[in-house]
């Protein structure tokens, strides 16, 4: 279904090229302030028209808020958030009607419901990430009210970066990571010495109509102790669900991740110490192995994981592939094109990272 | 929350050294037949005291259905499954009842609840896992009986295998495996040369009271097109969501994997093409970089996953860590233990698989 | 929360004097056909601002379809249906903003919340169901396309009407009753001889600037045997859910209902018997004291229940209650009102008993 | 599904005459003290063997605690409960195999799952209501643990009691009852000179082995104001599907109920007005025909409801019905009975009420 979430409860909606795309947030407190300004910044961060290395799509995103929200502040009731569609040609789309692209959803969606809007994609389009990007703004008031800190940099804020293009890999210390160093370049990676040859490459696979993968990384600090809960719901568990669930995505892991293969359990554990914070003891542990999460709950070290997108489907080359009526097609296609994902990947990884952790602080009561 | 699925649920309960552990599995439909003996196989799988490299726990792990069986078939209603813990020695662990033991739950849980069940990792032990096996041998007879199939080998049935242990990675057709090849040797690697490297490696951290991580990979076969929700519960989310609820879980994969940053757009896509099966035309890939799903549904192609588990927790070595008043203490800890977890880990792999697909079948109406 | 439903599942949102009111509904099967004029029948029956003895509100519900459908056909993804609220007139609540009216919800959501919107009752206004009517022509399309009729008089289609006002008690044959027969009237009494009475009681009550109570009976025909939930989910329970989740509602009874304590159980059972249907042979029973449901499933018997709905909270008399200082406050409403709410309800019970049907069938597999 | 509750979560299984019945309960909060000898009071009283005017099963209900529960506190992890069935005689059932009891559930089970355990109701018995009331005194605790109050007569505990039998009508005040007064006769109505008639009734229906139908009053007092969901979560609507999901329910009604159609709004509304209480100001109403109950939400006045139930279907005169292949078959039952259902309803009402505030009382995050 297109609900994600227990008490911070998500509901998006909408078609690519159909009249809008929106998202119902269902359990958002009463009490916070919110405004339709509040999402133009990340919805800005997610289009980044600007920048020549992404996508074609040059819709402003005006964002209505249809319900929830009265004299500036949440009612407690479910908001409706909705951003009209201003951009359809379904013409551009027409000749696409009967053919199934490689390595998109045409072909399952078509043999599932035995329909699709075969303009742009529909409902499989990343278009649809515009209405998660909205409810990451909601949860990340839920994130800052809960805690009274407000800043986009302090309090439960994930941050994501780009870690990875291709075999290009940045050096980047989660611990000392802000916004401000992401935000500092257009491929977004805070290692502007790892930036620079990312866009390069980025460049280079764009002028041959090809794309390139890469890797998504975020980190969420000050997140409390004991969030997640022990079975089925760890935290490692729905945060994985919710990156698994955009698109593009391959994989996802968490603190070593792939990388404990290479450690012993003598190298891999975390050892607890106890350190003196504004003159508590807290208990800590010298490495972050574990990713923050450990028994599937929060032990109060910054999470840690990263998610990894395939180069994307849309490419600008001839490809061999069949059409509804079974018979063999060489695909070909024009205009601009997404030459890599992972830039613009770092504004929808932060906010479902939001989203899932915004439930699991209610989940404790924390809301209230 | 301890329950798991929309339509096939499964809800476990037990800790390590309490009365039992079990589960509740709703949602079966009528007319399966079901009896104790049918657990018997993937139970004995799962606890492999017989071989030298897995751990100590000898128990019997001998199955009770409490309900929703009727002379051999379900009736529809939820059936509970139950076994007895035989071996709980609280003594054993009287002496870590106040010591937070590194990588593992005792700290978070303790933070969380206030309170702990202490003996033996309570219910973030993996004696947890022997309700998901249960579970699993039920959504395998909900997978066969689907379609009509029934061998653990056919059908929609999961087979996972060890992959990898520390660098060494096994060379496995992921089409053409077999449960009877997986289970050839005491590490569960189908390839018998790998497998063998993989004994000696673990026996060799086995004696330095160490431990070593490793990769299990799952591959189902005979999955129809359609299977999977398009957005929030694609079947990459929910199978992704399933792995990383085990406990010991660092990342998981899909397809390609991690390895997509070493390939173009051009190289990725899995080009379509019409196949002649059984005198019907059918739709497939040539490659399966998708690992069989494509926007989140399932493209008739095997899926294949691969789950990464860390170096076991529990070691033979000193460590520092600090106890419940916030002490330093340096643990040790004696007896056998599980020196790598993935042979063992490859039969819930299976389960959690199995109980997965189960629950995409019965969204599809097939279970009907 | 704001949903309702397991696999037809309604999430409404939207206050009275907000910008709109609205609903998402997930889990439609593709392909059926919708399009904004399927609406009006059921909205304009909703509103009947025709009707000299209805409330005031004139707008004309216009509907926008903002997802979920393509081409005039559903897509099998989120439906959300949208209506803006186009009589806001915040001035004329401003005097009730610190006020509690008696028996409406503004006490106790200033109490839950801390914060309300109190121009017109906001979230508990009877505007919400505006969102309960759409989801339910969706619900109705459900039904006929599952059994193929598609005539809102045959299939699967809830039929409701006025079976009470005050003590004036009409005398209808659930089993014949047409809707033809419940639109001949402006009460929505298919009792022609209680309905005029019921007219005139509504009038005189109005006059003195008073509200009167009634009963809804809703029975829903060809309904297949099998329908409903064992144990939590039984067909009555799913029916009560909905029907008390209504504004107004004091409760609701089903077959004999609160009549059954009159009978023994000798009379009371529902004795058996074999009918030929179409060639076919059928169990029915003799009498259907059980309201169509035995052991909360449906036993192919009309389901029939009532639902009653108390003297509507908004009167014009001076009455006595408090403001939110809690000081004592003589409060006195002008303009126009519903003197009574059950020929307005008739048409949301329809709505919400065809969302449970709906959702039922689904979960029968019925829907794919 | 059989699972009920959204964060206190309770999952049933068992049959009749099948192993055992139990119940998961999931959301239980860490930290309560909880034994085997907690439910014993309301399981004896559920049976009530020794009552002259209720069933025959003789069974020691016998409480396993197979989980959650560790040194005689609560873990906060699922607790499971099971009572072991000792009563088993298939032997009993075996000539009822083929043949549709009237008003049972014998029909529809058969028909919804091909196949039904037909010794003595299977799932449909009212067997099942154990796992109900066990559930019931979990739930119990864990409102008198939110307010600190512990004793079953203050604090947020349901008190209900044997309102009406047939057409004797008991006098009884919600305000003032008392589980005591409840509990001094074996028909547990708490106004004696009407317990007499009843139980003078209940007799001579039982010596014509017939049986009678009846109504329960549950009452709720010490609520807090705020509990409930606005919309499809009323805390009315709730309770309502708790009660619809008993067996042998025909209706329920809240506060003035179906009487709501003899007053017009002006006698109707519920005036507020404010009371000094331990010194505080609060908010009351003058009359409560609202029952505790205004937009869903509860308004801090007593919660009353009345559930009806019909006259238990088995008796025990002879019956035409039909069998499994469709013959006519006149059914004639022997042994003991249950006259009249309420006295023994009467704990499976408080239960379920039990368990509907403790999951309102979680949502509002005042468990943890």
């Amino acid at each position: 279904m297109n609900t994600f979430g227990q008490l911070f409860r998500v509901t998006t909606f909408g078609e690519s090229h159909g009249e809008a795309v929106g998202v119902v947030v269902d359990g958002c407190p009463a009490g916070l302030s919110l405004s339709v300004k509040d999402f133009k910044h990340d919805l800005d961060r997610r289009r980044t028209a600007q920048s020549p290395i992404v996508s074609p799509r040059k819709e402003d995103d005006e964002v209505e808020i249809l319900s929830g929200v009265f004299n500036g502040k949440t009612l407690g009731t479910p908001i409706c958030l909705m951003v009209r569609n201003q951009n359809a040609r379904p013409e551009d789309y027409e000749r696409l009607k009967n053919t199934y692209r490689p390595s998109h959803a045409d072909f399952t969606y078509e043999q599932k419901y035995g329909i699709r809007n075969w303009q742009g994609g529909g409902r499989a389009s990343a278009r649809e990430t515009v209405a998660r990007v909205m409810a990451g703004v909601v949860a990340k008031k839920v994130l800052s009210s809960e805690f009274g800190v407000g800043s986009s940099e302090k309090g439960i804020c994930p941050v994501a970066y780009v870690k990875q293009v291709g075999d290009i890999v940045a050096d980047i210390d989660p611990e000392t990571v802000t916004l401000k160093k992401v935000e500092s370049n257009m491929v977004r990676c805070p290692d502007s010495k790892a930036a620079k040859k990312m866009i390069d490459r980025i460049r280079s696979v764009q002028k041959k109509g090809d794309t390139i993968g890469g890797v998504v990384e975020c980190v969420v600090k000050n997140v409390p102790v004991g969030l997640g809960d022990p079975i089925f719901d760890k935290l490692k568990a729905t945060l994985a669900h919710a990156m698994m669930s955009l698109p593009a995505t391959m994989g996802v892991e968490f603190g070593s991740g792939f990388g404990c293969l290479s450690m012993l359990g003598s190298e891999h554990n975390d050892a607890f110490f106890v350190q003196q914070m504004k003159g508590e003891k807290v208990v800590r542990t010298k490495t972050n192995h574990s990713g923050g999460v450990q028994g599937g709950i929060s032990n109060g070290m910054p999470i840690v994981f990263r998610t990894v997108f395939k180069p994307v489907s849309t490419i600008f080359q001839k490809q061999q592939t069949v059409t509804k009526d079974l018979k063999k097609h060489t695909l070909e296609m024009y205009g601009r094109h997404d030459p890599c994902v992972v830039p613009r990947a770092v504004v929808i990884v932060e906010a479902m990272a939001a989203i899932v952790l915004a439930d699991h602080c209610l989940r404790q009561g924390g809301g209230e």
